[in-house]
């Protein structure tokens, strides 16, 4: 069982997005890994991620379901494509369109768990469904229409 | 012409969001004013809030979106309800739902603004539209259902 996450095999050079990147010391540092056919997230938010008292910030719940779905989008092409033929990670998302429905507040004093799973793969597009889970309860779902980054987009590599 | 941001009027208790709360330090203090009948908000983001190298974070413009459009939907509710009727500002909203289309890349080195119009008011309901613009161009709209906090989630007022 791989126990890297899938963003910690993003190259140096795109590794320093504020959600997930892991050389970017100001950001969230999110990462994500299979359980069977799910992906999940696990972040405990910090005390100042709250929105009103008691309840995390719905922009961090946003920034959770948008980099764990593109996280699991470039998980899911690279497992498509077979191990061998991505050895670098190289595979790299943005995000199209971001939906989330926040179906009650959720609660800031515990571990916030996001669930996702591939609803379409094509081409150069995934689709991902997600729900956040804390306290055993969902709290928020989302959908994630990512696409691969287009090269014109990193005229650095 | 007002010259307080809506977020400013927020009574303290409720100051603290990591979006836009004037009291939480860590946070990115958005901030929203009327313009006309479009509510602005304006925001400078920092180096660290990239996506891949050059552009944004969308977690970051998703916030953005969030905490202007609920600012907004605050204000829209207290103009609409005549500004002697809620003398402290304490009507703050929730987002039930949020939808953000990235239609480009958005480019990090300059201003970003947010314009917002209120597509509905409906009871303790606002529907909010917006659009990011980035060096004169639309990088990504936003749908925003904002509702009025409920009275049994703020136990401490």
């Amino acid at each position: 069982m791989p126990t890297e996450a899938f963003q910690d095999s993003y190259p140096d050079d795109l590794s320093h997005c504020f959600g997930c990147g892991r050389l970017n010391p100001h950001g969230h540092q999110i990462k994500s890994y299979w359980e069977g056919d799910e992906a999940v997230c696990r972040f405990t938010p910090e005390p100042y991620h709250t929105a009103i008292p008691g309840y995390v910030y719905g922009g961090l719940i946003a920034s959770l379901i948008d980099c764990h779905s593109t996280g699991t989008a470039s998980a899911a092409a690279r497992r498509a494509a077979g191990d061998g033929e991505d050895p670098e990670g190289a595979v790299r998302f943005l995000t199209a369109s971001l939906h989330v429905n926040y179906l009650k507040p959720t609660p800031i004093e515990t571990v916030l768990e996001v669930r996702a799973q591939i609803k379409e793969i094509k081409g150069r597009k995934v689709v991902i469904g997600s729900r956040l889970i804390a306290d055993g309860q969902v709290c928020a779902t989302g959908e994630v229409v990512a696409v691969q980054v287009p090269e014109h987009l990193m005229p650095h590599r």
